[in-house]
């Protein structure tokens, strides 16, 4: 049985990749235009595994790829193809493939293609869809990007307050026209605002003649339709919830958001913490080799600025250098513990941040903290490296120099990784994006001038 | 009504944030013992709010509103509370309270509890529960660590397959023991192995007569209840599951695992990722003084050993620096461009292979792409950086100088950047953990011994 096979699949040590051996046969299969081959090996394959295939082979590939496999495109693997690639896979496809291919989505996904796509592209995907569908879409794209309507779908369940168990059932046996998936029966008022929610397992487990508000969930949370997708898939996360209504201004349902959608906001914003603390913005393994290069140009860029800088510090202390050269080979040290020690605070930081756990009620406590953590952790390295430059070059006056430098700087490392952030978030600029930059300038001009500072005062 | 209040509040900047007010209003009932004011400001606030509200004072007060509260802690408000916080939260709380509180939990929630404390407080825990829920726990606890069956729930729902959707419905009226939530039936055939799920949407699109056979899922995925908690979140994030059915080495349905806690690992993944890049650990916002600067403490000490070996490379140069005073100044440019360079490349790198997008499929051309990426962007700044050179000092052959030691790092930081992680991965050790120490030694000691060198070489 299939079933039994994919448990078993799922059971090896990699559990969920394409591996090396798939990717070889569908290229043949891709090289000799086999195509009966080509659809009998994505046969198993789910939309999501297809589309990730994309990214692995390169852009030649890709395209013999999509001429040969042709009317296989449906919806979903179009829904799940990454955004890079999306707009070259469309060039490719015939007219009828993407109509074929777009009736089977919910409008929340073709709002998800439609959004990665250029004008000429946009306009074929809004041909392929009926009248109501297209207007449908054309109102999604009216709403701000990163907003909750860009996220919903239109498509759900709703019934007036006055319905039982039994009618509501009824309709939903009757209606051919219900969403792919939902979760719950929202309930409004004549007004169309929700008043409550009743998820389908409770509906399920209750006699045909009660009432739906004995059962309805009141302490449901409606999401504005221009509220951010970062809070909404904080509040999907937050609350645990399955789908929640949209409304509009004046508090009347104008679609459904679900998990799924959550979700994937929710690990697009943590890759996105992540690759904008190193500087890397979107970037992702399909990029080619020039895009590549400029994405990551401009953090370089900074980091030039910022190592000029420390170095227009250092030429301050030449002949102070030029008297004592053990300085120039223990200064990095002083300035790299600082580096390191502002990223761990800063990082910390940016994630409470993200998480909201870090507030106005708990900042000075925390500025405070980190004061602190960077004074221990100064005070230890201190020793630790007052005594290695004690050795070193025999001279206690340079370990004293090293150690009182490596406390100073330490603790404005940690200072400065609290501080930075929580003043870009103050006047509106990603603390992600830009904090490093900043704390590496400031632990490495400290760190610096401090160092080569006491080291002229009390050396020379 | 209060559904639109919520709205409104909602919609405000700060839709979700416990805020200083609040705070201030919670502690000010504690202080003056005022439980009922307690109660009623956390009222309207979800069980996860509250929790977060325990993040954001200290332990006095903590312990103090504990004190105050008491009863008011409910099984909810414990499962949300951070694991940091959690040994502490039990020992002042009584034991009438915890067997309250416990009662209301399902089984993967009070798993999930337990994992988190000590011997006397786990024994608390299972003491207040009723028998088969203790087995049931006890069982959960059996299965490793940060595996599917410590995820899973017991309770779910299932139904042989000669069951049509009238007799589901009837045993789903009836039957009183039913999960607090659930989104499928599980069809199962008499040795209990899944064959198959009916979405509780299609259960109520169909009529009582229809098969259950008719309208199930065959193409559903089953969990093997050992694989890793990290597949089962990538899975369920992959294939846009709500629920997926968990099952023994025989094939064997044990239980049930939904979006929410694959949502929680897949966070808890993801933060974990930009936590260990920036060596903090598991570190958060609750760990005191003490603890922060201890768990920052070795990657803090793994880069004074990198650093001091740089200065070791640093110091074999010493006479070519006395002579040449201006090789101290500029020397901290390459090394700090390598390492930034050589970190995002890592990044990435990480990032893709978390995701499951870096695989042996790709790896050539990526190793390929990461040379040329980083001998671009070596060859742009090598050009800037030799004029920087050359104007400030004066010399051109410094410039030179400095911009073939750039292009080399630069290279070398593309290659450490992808190849160390990659390698680290193939014996088993966490890349995100390790990497970055790795790789900054490589740019720091190459940076150095490459500008230095060349600067013996042809300078003096």
């Amino acid at each position: 049985m299939s079933d039994v096979a994919l448990t078993e699949n799922e059971q090896s040590e990699h559990a969920y990749e394409i591996d090396a051996a798939l990717v070889e046969a569908v290229l043949h299969s891709v090289k000799t235009a086999d195509r009966d081959h080509l659809v009998e090996l994505l046969e198993p394959f789910h939309a999501a595994d297809i589309a990730d295939l994309f990214e692995q082979i390169n852009v030649k590939e890709r395209r013999a790829f999509i001429a040969l496999w042709g009317k296989g495109f449906d919806g979903e693997v179009l829904a799940e193809i990454d955004e890079g690639l999306l707009e070259g896979v469309f060039e490719e496809l015939s007219d009828e493939v993407v109509s074929e291919a777009i009736k089977d989505l919910d409008t929340d996904d073709v709002v998800d293609l439609i959004e990665d796509l250029e004008e000429p592209q946009q306009e074929r995907i809004l041909d392929a869809l009926d009248m109501s569908d297209r207007v449908a879409v054309e109102q999604a794209l009216l709403y701000p990007e990163d907003s909750a309507g860009r996220l919903m779908q239109r498509e759900l369940v709703m019934a007036p307050t006055h319905w039982n168990v039994g009618q509501t059932i009824d309709y939903l046996r009757k209606e051919g026209d219900l969403p792919d998936q939902f979760y719950d029966v929202v309930m409004v008022d004549p007004r169309l605002t929700p008043v409550g929610k009743v998820p389908l397992f409770s509906l399920l487990s209750s006699p045909r003649k009660t009432m739906m508000t004995d059962i309805m969930d009141e302490e449901f949370r409606t999401i504005p339709v221009l509220q951010s997708q970062e809070d909404v898939a904080y509040a999907f996360n937050q609350y645990n919830m399955i789908s929640a209504p949209v409304v509009d201004a004046d508090n009347r349902l104008v679609g459904v958001i679900t998990m799924d959608d959550a979700m994937e906001v929710l690990d697009d914003n943590a890759e996105e913490d992540i690759k904008r603390l190193a500087g890397v913005g979107d970037e992702s393994l399909i990029d080619s080799i020039l895009s590549t290069t400029g994405r990551r140009f401009p953090w370089l860029a900074v980091n030039l600025v910022t190592s000029i800088l420390a170095s227009v510090v250092i030429a301050q202390f030449a002949t102070t250098i030029e008297a004592i050269v053990a300085l120039a080979v223990l200064m990095p040290i002083v300035a790299s513990m600082g580096g390191n020690g502002g990223t761990q605070t800063l990082t910390v930081i940016v994630r409470a941040m993200a998480t909201k756990d870090l507030t106005r009620a708990n900042a000075i406590r925390i500025i405070r903290r980190e004061f602190f953590v960077g004074l221990f952790n100064g005070i230890i390295f201190a020793l630790i490296i007052g005594l290695v430059g004690y050795y070193w070059y025999g001279s206690p006056m340079l370990g004293v120099v090293l150690g009182v430098a490596m406390v100073g700087n330490m603790v404005v490392a940690g200072l400065a990784g609290v501080l930075i952030p929580m003043g870009l978030d103050k006047v509106g600029i990603d603390p992600a994006l830009a904090s490093g930059a900043f704390v590496t300038t400031v632990t490495d001009i400290v760190g610096f001038f401090a160092f080569l500072g006491f080291a002229a005062m009390l050396l020379l």
